[in-house]
Formats: C-alpha cells, sequence, structure tokens
C-alpha cells in the first residue's frame, strides 16, 4: 500500500514534518522514498508516487485503492507520536472519545460536511468488552480438545495458559472489530440474523487463534525451544511427536471449521495466511546471508509470521459482517498495523526485557540466529555488524557483540520509533471508517486504538 | 454403508453362499451380522438389514443410499473370490472387457432393460494411461518445492522418488476417475468447458498427492523412522524441523489450492480428510488397550489414515465433473474400499516382504507398538495376543510371539481375504455407474478394476 497516497491532503498538511522527519530517520525507508515531499505539499489528492516498507503489498488489498482520493484532517497520531495528543476536534484523547465523521468517504464531499454522528465513550479495558464470549470460545477450545483427543489433555491445558497469558489478543481485537464495523439492523426479525452474523464471526476469531497456537506447536518443534513466556512447552513436556499431532490437529479442525463457513472469499483469505505462516518461518531459517541484512526482507517475513494472521482474519470478520471492501480494506490495515507494530515491539523485549519479567530467555533471537529490527538498525552506525548477521551470530561472542552494538547505537530507539509508527497507522485505519453506527460500534473503536497503544507499552 | 443391502437380488443369488461362508469366517464380522440369511433368499430388493465393519459409516455418503434399491447381477467378484471369474454377460475378464448396462439405476427398470452401450477394452497398463499427466504433476510439484523453498530442494527431490515408488498411485487413480465418469459433451464450444472440468480435477490429483506426502513427512517425525521404503527419509537427511516445515508447506498449498477451485462441498470434503488423517494417527498412538484389540478400532483408523483421503479426492472428482450425487457416491465407494484393501495388504506385507523387497524392515508396525488385521485374527485363535497387544509388543520377545503365532494361525491367509473383498467391493462400485459413454471412459473403467487388482498382488 502507498501510505502517503492514502492520506490526503488535510492530513499531510498537519503532519507531513513529522512524517518526513519520522521517516527520514530511518534510512532504510528514507532509501525507498526519494519522492518523498519535504517542505512543499501536493496540490491535489491524487496518490503521491511512492514506497514504502509494505514489500508485502501483493498481499494486501487493492480493493482500498478507492481510498486513496478521501482526505484525513486533523489526526494527531504522527508517526513519531507514540504518545496520546491533545484534545481537539478528530483527535484521540486517552480519557474520552468523539467520534466524528472527519473523514469523508469521497472526494465530492467537502471537508468536514459529512455526516456527524457524535458517540462519547469511556476508557474501557478492551479485553473486558469480551470477557463473556472470550470466556466461551477458551472452554470451547479447551474442550474440544480434552475431549476428541484424550491424551492430548494435557495440552488442553497448555492451550489454555498460553491464551490466559496472551491475554487471547487475536480473539479479542477480532470480536471488537466486528462490533466496530457492525450495521445496526432494527427491527425484531432481523435479530436473528445479527445473531447468525455474529456466530460466524466468532468462529473466525476461534479458527484464528487454532491457527496460531497450532503455529506456536509447529514453532517450539523448529526452534527446539523448551520454554515459551515461561511455559515449558509441549514439545518439552510431550515431545515431538504430539507436539506436531496436536499442531495437526488444530490445523485441521481450523480448516474443517472454515470450510463450514462457505464463504469461498474468506477462505481463500485464510489458506493464504496459512501459506504465509510457512513463508515466514522458511524465510527465517533458510534466509541467504544477503537476504538476511535487509530490512525489506526483515518486514516481510514479519508479515507473514506475524501480521497476516491477524489482518487477513480482521479483514474476514468484515468480509462476513457485510462490509463493502473498502471497510474490508480498512480492517485488514488495522490488522495488519497492528500486527507489524506487535511484532517488532515483541523484537524489541527479547533485548530489554528479562527473562523474570518476559518469562523466556533474553536474546533468543540472537541465539537463534535471528537478526531484528534493532540489530539492523544498529548495523547501519557499526557496519561490521553485518557479517554477524550473516554467520548468524554463530561464533563464540557475537551474541555479547552484538548486544553491545545495539545498546550503543540508536537501535532499539528506532525500532520503538518504527513500532509507534505502525501503531499509528492502525489508529488511522479505525479513524477512516465510516462515522459508527451504534454506541457499542464507537466503544469497540475506542478499544481497537486503546489496544495500539497496550501493544507499544506492554513489558512482556 | 450396508453392503449387503446395496447387492440386489441377481447378486444374492449368485454370490451370497460365497459371501456367508466368508463373512463367517470372519468372526469379527459374523459377530456384527446375525440376520444375514444363510439359505434362503431375500423376495424383494428392500434392503436388508445388515451391518458390517463399516463403523466409519457417518464418514460416508447418504447419498448413496438411493442405490440401495437397485440390483446387480451376475457379478463374478464373490467376497472370497480373490482370483478373476469365467467371461460371460456381466463379467470382468482380465483380457477384455465389455460394459453393459446390467444395473439398473432405479426399481422400474427391469433386470437388463435398461439402455445397452458396448465399450470393447483391451487391458492396458492403468499408469500409461495417465502418463502424460502423471509426468507434469510431479514436474509441477518438484519445481514449486524447489523454487519457492530454494533449501528444500534436496526435499524435492525426496518428494520425487516417494511419487516414482509408489507410482503416484493417488494422481492415477483420480486421473482415471475423472475420465471414467466423464460425460462426452459434443461441440467444439464445449471443449472449453471440458478443458476446465479436467484441470480443475487435475488439481484434486496435484492437492490429494501434497496432503498425502505432508502427511508422510509428519508421519516420519511421528514415527522417528529413518528409513520408508527404501529411501532415507527426510527427517532423517534435514532434522525434524525442516520435514514439519516441508509438510506444513504442502499442507498450506493444498489448502490455498483447494480454496482457489472455490467449490465449498469439495473444500468440506477434503478439509474432514485432513481431520480424518490426524484422527487416524492420533487413534494409532494414543487408543486405549482394549480398543486396540478391536477390529472396529483397527478399520475405523485405517479409513481415517488411508482410505478417507482416496475416498474423498474420488468423489470431489466426481463432483467437479458434474456428476449426481449417486454417482459421486460411487466413486466415494470405489476410493474408500480400494484405500482399505491397499491399507490391509501393506499391513499384510509388513508380516511377509523381506527388507530387500520391501525396503524397509519387516515387522515395523509390531515394533512400534501396533497390531494390524493379521494380528487381530490370530489374537482369536490365540487369545494370548491379547495381553501382548495391549501391552503394545513392549517387552522382551513379544514381538518374536507375535509372529510366531501369526504364522501359526490363519491371521494372513484372513487378512488377505479381507483385502480381497474390498476390491471387489470396489469393482462393484465401478460396475454400477451408469454406463459408458465413451471409449475412454470404458477403458479408464477396465483400469480401475486393474487397479484393485494390482493392489491385492503387489509384492512390496
Amino acid at each position: 500500500m502507498n501510505i502517503v497516497a492514502r492520506l490526503g491532503r488535510g492530513f499531510l498538511r498537519a503532519n507531513v514534518q513529522a512524517l518526513d522527519s519520522t521517516v527520514r530517520s530511518l534510512p532504510h525507508l528514507a532509501n525507498l522514498l526519494p519522492v518523498l515531499p519535504t517542505t512543499t505539499l501536493p496540490e491535489t489528492n491524487r496518490p503521491v508516487p511512492l514506497r514504502t516498507d509494505d514489500s508485502e503489498a501483493s498481499c494486501s488489498n487493492r480493493e482500498t485503492e478507492s481510498l486513496h482520493k478521501s482526505s484525513v484532517e486533523d489526526l494527531t497520531w504522527g508517526v513519531r507520536q507514540s504518545e496520546y495528543g491533545g484534545r481537539h476536534r478528530g483527535q484521540y484523547s486517552p480519557e474520552t472519545t468523539r467520534w466524528m465523521s472527519s473523514v469523508p468517504v469521497s472526494v465530492d464531499e467537502t471537508e468536514g460536511s459529512g455526516q456527524v454522528e457524535r458517540f462519547q465513550t469511556e476508557a474501557v479495558d478492551p479485553f473486558s468488552l469480551v470477557a463473556d464470549e472470550l470466556a466461551q470460545l477458551g472452554a470451547k477450545m479447551r474442550d474440544m480438545v480434552a475431549t476428541e483427543v484424550p491424551k492430548l489433555a494435557q495440552a488442553a491445558e497448555y492451550f489454555f495458559r498460553m491464551g490466559a497469558e496472551g491475554k487471547r489478543f487475536r480473539p479479542t481485537v477480532l470480536l471488537l472489530m466486528a462490533t466496530a464495523v457492525s450495521t445496526s439492523i432494527p427491527g425484531s426479525t432481523l435479530a436473528a440474523e445479527a445473531q447468525s452474523i455474529r456466530d460466524r464471526q466468532r468462529r473466525i476469531a476461534e479458527i484464528t487463534e487454532m491457527i496460531h497456537v497450532a503455529s506456536l506447536l509447529h514453532d517450539d518443534v523448529l526452534d527446539s525451544s523448551d520454554t515459551r513466556r515461561g511455559i515449558s512447552s509441549l514439545n518439552f513436556l510431550m515431545g515431538n511427536k504430539l507436539a506436531v499431532l496436536a499442531g495437526d490437529f488444530l490445523l485441521a479442525r481450523a480448516s474443517v471449521a472454515l470450510a463450514s463457513l462457505r464463504n469461498v472469499e474468506v477462505i481463500e483469505l485464510l489458506s493464504r495466511v496459512l501459506e504465509h505462516l510457512v513463508s515466514g518461518e522458511i524465510m527465517q531459517m533458510t534466509g541467504e546471508p544477503e537476504a538476511r541484512c535487509s530490512f525489506d526482507y526483515y518486514i516481510k517475513k514479519t508479515y507473514n509470521k506475524t501480521a497476516s494472521l491477524i489482518a487477513n482474519s480482521c479483514k474476514s470478520v468484515a468480509i462476513l459482517g457485510g462490509q463493502p471492501p473498502d471497510v474490508a480494506g480498512l480492517a485488514y490495515d488495522y490488522g495488519r498495523h497492528l500486527g507489524l507494530a506487535f511484532q517488532i515491539v515483541d523484537d524489541l523485549l527479547d533485548f530489554v526485557g528479562t527473562s523474570l519479567v518476559l518469562g523466556k530467555p533474553a536474546l533468543a533471537d540472537l541465539n537463534q540466529g535471528i537478526a531484528t529490527a534493532p540489530v539492523l538498525f544498529a548495523a547501519e552506525e557499526f557496519p561490521m555488524m553485518e557479517d554477524l548477521i550473516k554467520r548468524k551470530f554463530a561464533r563464540s561472542g557475537d551474541v555479547e557483540q552484538a548486544l553491545q552494538w545495539v545498546q550503543q547505537s540508536k537501535g532499539l530507539e528506532r525500532a520503538r520509533e518504527l513500532a509507534a509508527y505502525h501503531a499509528s497507522q492502525a489508529v488511522l485505519a479505525i479513524e477512516r471508517l465510516p462515522p459508527p453506527e451504534s454506541q457499542g460500534a464507537a466503544q469497540s473503536r475506542r478499544a481497537l486504538v486503546d489496544l495500539t497503544q497496550r501493544v507499544l507499552t506492554r513489558k512482556k
């Protein structure tokens, strides 16, 4: 996707300086952005030719291109801004949000002339908004595994704890997204239809969690890691045999559940996710030395391994909700940027977390030979880092040297800025949705925005 | 499915004695068949209440029940008959086949009064009939893996050799089935449509082979076996990591290819197969001691692990060919019985093959604690076998003792009879198809029948 192209004149006027300085402070991005305007602004709303770090663009939704013509104004989340801004029209504040139709959907609408719907929302814990459904989902998954595969009962407990640890992040996002893009259906005869839609969207949340846990199980085999977030891995507890089998079981269940939705578009989207997950793992395991030094490669791998699942499941939820392609595209954008931010923070925490807080050994990536954002940024200041990256930190002292360079460089700071940039883009996607039709939709959007901040500030 | 119910008066008249004696020689079946007539024949074509070993009936196709009313006459493949019979009307002979409409589709048609189409077919190697398409399929799979996952190039060669060893049995069956149920489309404007149908059916063959190889790769991890049919396993060559990853890669590719068919019925069928494969593996790995002594359990496991894939892909080929449910049901029946026969022979060869001929260690199943048909039959003559089965032949001398009992009993002979029975049922399904519409269809049916014999007589 072409980010500047999607930001209209209004947004550019307000934010181009921050955008510019941030992007230029990210040389890997800046190299890709020769045409980024520094002082002059485009005079029209036509897309500005621009490439970004979105090398996985082919995976994203072309349908959103119609949105390139729209304008966004007064958005306070500049790309460098990792703190909340002030409180005025069209802005987001941490305590209270007022949603306004400051995002005309077509260029025919003049700025601010769109239909104005206002819903006041209070700050609320995103997880509590969907707590009941999450509990049901957790119980359902646990029962399924425990009942159908008695010998995997231990695994069921493991799945549950995985979910509890991660607060079932993905299902939470999906259930909130379902409400955020919901269209109110008046009349009692249509209540059944609304319930049916919600059931199908909930199934996407289940399928996504199954795919996620399956990939963790198979990663456990792949990584031979014996701990993950402080929980002894299933691999360690029960051996490779059951880890592979349990993963396959969940994937098979996910496939059946997906097929039962009988929506070919959604089936295609989530099948493609499976392919991305494997591609990401292959990229990480078997990448050529040069590729592993590339920021593009890192972002593409991160999209494949983490962001694709949440992006495409967000989009699937919108599609099942009967939303048009532009809204589905924004749901995809939110998930994609949130997923990238999430993973970049994860990569960061591997350097700054301690095994006590994080529940897993620090420097796990380096020890596995994997170079992430902080290392890649540090390599710009310490070019000899590339040699270490290419040999996967395999020589004695490599890990310690890499850590030292990361700490001596702006690597960690810039990785955090990159995560903040993607979080801000996720917020932008929510802001660009058509006006919410209900208090519930507004509240869920608020919660989705809150989640972007939680992703940035989490400590484990 | 209700086997006797599906055999009409004509078949019963000719074969009930052989059927009866065989089924009664299989006590596990006989116990399930209390109402099987011994000397009297049913006076009507109404289904005879009867349960068989088909404990996985719920997996099969209810739509075929309409066929229970039809009658089949003069079929020489009785359940004990593993050799070809004589050559007369409605029979199959090894040298030449004349397909006749001896299978009225509805009870309203009197015996033999249906439309008669005759195609003379010569004996032909089933594999040579589809050799070109098989070569393309093999090259396509090899290229796909080699191109997209360079580091798995070694695996690509492995996949290829797997296929060469096994002569790509599953794709062969599916391509033959596609022709066997093809309906001739006259006129040049429809040629493109016929080609499109064939392309989609070929894709099913590719998907099936991908799923099959993926399951072998993951089984390699599961079994920790280092050889399979004389080829060092990928697991052994490249480690568990790549075996899991390569399997996941193929599964993901299969999912994407399946979704791209955009046929929800076919997507559901093959998604269900994934679940069966995992269930079968779970049943084998984690079955309770009592269950592992059960013939029902063995057949259900065998359906899940082997027959479901070929059965449901045969059915999918028929569905994509635009065939009605009854024909799709017969395609399913053929695949299911062929798959069961194939696996029972495989289990048998584990006892009678040598590692020289078979290319894998004999008694692999016993050594892995798995009881198959020969052992279960032997246990009827040597009840102490059950103790060994329950403890998975884990004590010193157990494997040797089990082998001795198998050799001293009729275990091997009866396992071969059971395989022959399923082969005959596969032939029956082909015989019951509507008359072939072309020479090619008749020839492919002949080849499908030939395959049932090859399955029975193979030595490795």
